[in-house]
């Protein structure tokens, strides 16, 4: 059993992707960031969709239409596949921590 | 958007399972329990696996070869599909709140 909460003492540099389970066409992982975001001009653009779970920590992201969301802990929300999303901001203090399912998980066929 | 940690201010009388996500092949729902527990000799038997995370309270879970474990709010664990298993404990104060994955999750074909 593991702890979706636990971090090391020492946080890290740069932002740590942890994958928790890869199952048929499903992908969970937990992300740790401590003020990472993505560079600038680029987009994550993804051909599934996501969704994502902050846990702890506050964070912004954007989308391509000029919107943006700040997320505080226990926020979630679901990124179709192909809406194209920044990470703004990311909290340090506390770090974020985040857990992403990735699939397709809007088709109920 | 929505708030994982958010509850009613009136508390239900029983267990609440609320879909979050319903996709190919995989479910994501919320469990909100109070105290209950699974009545005594039945077992969850699923032919799915499932993914458990505890987010806040503290439950027991047990299995049929006499194991059981304590889980406190971040503890996850995954339930293979056919491993029997049961609810002996969940905390009204504060209410249990659960995120359950249900799918074909050991499989990365």
């Amino acid at each position: 059993m593991n702890n979706i909460f636990a971090l090391s003492t020492e946080l890290p540099q740069e932002e740590v992707f942890e994958a928790i389970l890869t199952g048929s066409n499903i992908f969970l992982k937990r992300i740790i960031s401590t003020g990472q975001v993505t560079p600038p001009g680029e987009w994550y653009d993804q051909i599934e969709d996501e969704w994502v779970l902050l846990l702890q920590g506050d964070a912004c992201l954007s989308f391509e239409d000029g919107s943006s969301i700040d997320l505080k802990a226990g926020d979630y929300l679901l990124i179709p596949a192909g809406r194209k999303h920044r990470v703004e901001r990311t909290s340090s203090e506390p770090p974020c921590i985040w857990l992403a399912l990735h699939g397709n998980l809007l088709n109920s066929e």
